[in-house]
């Protein structure tokens, strides 16, 4: 089964909004054994959706549009799917149903506006799929043996539809054909050494296997697709080699697919019943963020202090005035102090604390902008590091997170 | 001037990459007067590239290609591109010194390995571009008046190349036609609403101009939109109906095209030459996060606690007991003392408290999940405003620092 992903806005044409919808929905496809041959990104134009949809209607089996069903004046692609289908708008008590008592539960605290009732009208051929947090309903067409789905362009009611609805309805349809995927996360090792390590290794993987790589800052993460038509097979080769890969990188292997360090690090915390504190400059929360943006982080997280200000290093971390003045805020002795102020404040049994030079500005000849010290204090010790990162602020920020993460990690495991 | 852009990788075909590179380049591409007419993304496989630059070239003008230039076995671009143009590969010096400087400004540590040598060969028939934060140079050719563009699909590289050679270049190509673009960001009221608020405007615009909303968590952001040959004209007409707009919803205006709101009350709090404390429960380091990602936030930015455990909130923040029991933790109350707490602490003049139930967990009858209170605290005041989000923790989240933000920029503009 092939898929062609039609993502339909004038606001991806000019770079406003990332088209994160198509990323979703290609994993989601690709997970019930869709592959997805190719994603076409539009603008609201009858001409540019109508040739793109007799373009994809020749290759692929499915076919996904989204976007272009808000109730206001530019969004053209129900009038146009419409057409295409030469049929006409009925309206749907079901749909209209539903945005009214999206109405109510919100408490929006007024009746339905006629631009809202229009959101359940829906064209005369399809099947209306109630959307749970929206007004626009999804629209399911068949015609010559292809399904062509539309979909809303908001992300989370897009979402939300597929799950509850649209993929349980799509596999179904599937018979024969599987997709099985493993994504190995790995740390503190750069693309073409890691290419180099395991090139033995990759050049003899059978011809149903693939890899790719995929760098990101702060890791690279390594793609094993299986393609065939016996799944039990495919699952038992992928895992044959993955285990392979295991025995020669074990060092940098942090975790597999949807994982994120955050987690891990959580799940480790909850199996030893131990709690977590942060002490955080340069990054200025974003640690305690990705710690909390886990469901459940309470139970381990008790908090953390953002000492910007070397004021707050002082008073709230009780990091020592003549440390500061010797060494510096960004030094192997501040961030240790720092992390055993925070422990103790918080009285937890671990704790992170960073401290280093973001960037654009402050960086010096000894200590140039991308300069990050870590220290991670445990119940019984201390450790600490250096890295030396890029130029990029933001890039800087995300990449003392995951290493500061990954340090916790090593010391949670050992 | 008719650009397509075709971004090259498996990756993105299984939805493990989003593809932020697209955006990036179609919002870069408007700004100096290339529109895009369309974006192709298709997996690493040579007939899909044929097929997209067949297609593409009797369309667009420009035609730029990311990803699948590097050093791995999976990234078949360069090849196919050698093909397509028939002609062959031959070793670029300058790029060969290029990555011979990077090897040794990275301090590897190891001599340039092969297959990185491999990275400095280019289709004989192209300009080569240094990358001057990678191994894979960018490559430019021209054929029949078209101009094609390949380039490496890292993001940050992609950008330096654009921004330090390829941008300019296509500055020089361009002549006559331009797009002039505004986007009013706006908070405190729904897409329907706003759209019926704004409805007689939007029905006298003039032709060469055209409005559309962009939603977001959080958000509205109405794009308008005008094209043309005469750019001053254009530029007028767009100031005109500007105008008109900000006379009709002053009160949800916050800003225009890249503001962020944490930019936004940044620059307030440099006139004010005032500082601000942050005291985070449920939002867990992310309102200091969006604060301290603004390079420069050390000058206003002293810290803050991030209180996720009650003892936190009472012995750092010095909630008063009696309070927590009385009110709770995501209480007025609570949330006005951690404000007044924290202020006192860092000695700051202004300071933000959020404590909310974000979810999935701890959800009651009398706060449902997405209950979140916020209190700004002024040299002389403080203000506190409940708000009722949805189930979706991350969005929760955004929402409540989006709303705490929006909530001081009030109080340093009044």
């Amino acid at each position: 089964m092939k898929s062609i992903i039609i993502s339909i806005g004038d606001e991806l044409l000019i770079g406003q909004v990332v088209n994160t919808n198509a990323s979703w929905l290609a994993n989601e496809l690709n997970a019930i054994g869709i592959s997805v041959l190719r994603i076409m990104t539009i603008g609201d134009s009858k001409e540019e959706i109508v040739k793109s949809l007799q373009l994809s209607e020749t290759e692929a089996d499915i076919i996904l549009i989204t976007g272009g069903l808000g109730p206001t004046k530019d969004d053209i692609t129900k009038r146009t799917l419409t057409e295409y289908f030469d049929t006409h708008l009925v309206i749907n008590k079901e749909v209209l149903k539903q945005i009214e008592a999206l109405f109510a539960l919100r408490g929006w605290g007024k009746a339905v506006t006629e631009i809202n009732r229009k959101q359940a009208e829906v064209p005369a051929n399809c099947l209306a799929i109630n959307n749970p947090c929206g007004t626009a309903p999804a629209m399911w067409f068949e015609k010559n043996d292809k399904v062509y789905i539309s979909l809303p362009g908001v992300p989370f009611e897009m979402e939300a539809i597929m799950e509850k609805e649209i993929l349980p309805m799509l596999s179904k349809r599937i018979s024969g054909n599987f997709i099985c995927q493993k994504t190995i996360l790995t740390q503190g090792v750069g693309e073409s050494f890691l290419s180099e390590i395991i090139s033995d290794w990759e050049d003899q993987l059978p011809a149903m296997l693939s890899l790719a790589y995929l760098p990101q800052p702060g890791m690279v993460r390594l793609r094993l697709t299986a393609k065939g038509s016996d799944e039990t097979a495919l699952k038992s080769l992928l895992e044959a080699e993955l285990r392979k890969l295991q025995q020669i990188i074990p060092q940098y292997i942090w975790g597999y697919d949807h994982d994120t360090l955050e987690a891990v690090v959580g799940k480790l915390l909850l199996q030893k019943h131990a709690t977590l504190a942060t002490a955080e400059s340069c990054t200025g929360g974003y640690v305690s963020h990705l710690i909390t943006s886990v469901a459940g982080s309470s139970a381990y997280f008790m908090g953390g202090v953002i000492s910007y200000d070397n004021r707050v290093k002082l008073a709230q971390l009780k990091v020592s005035p003549e440390t500061l003045l010797k060494y510096g805020a960004v030094s192997k002795e501040t961030v240790e102090e720092m992390a055993k102020g925070v422990q103790q404040l918080m009285k937890t049994d671990y704790a992170i604390a960073v401290s280093g030079i973001a960037g654009p500005d402050g960086g010096t000849v000894n200590k140039p902008i991308g300069t990050i010290w870590i220290a991670i204090a445990t119940p019984n010790n201390i450790v600490s590091k250096c890295f030396l990162h890029g130029e990029h602020r933001g890039r800087n920020i995300r990449k003392a997170a995951l290493s500061a993460l990954n340090m916790l990690r090593e010391e949670l495991i050992c």
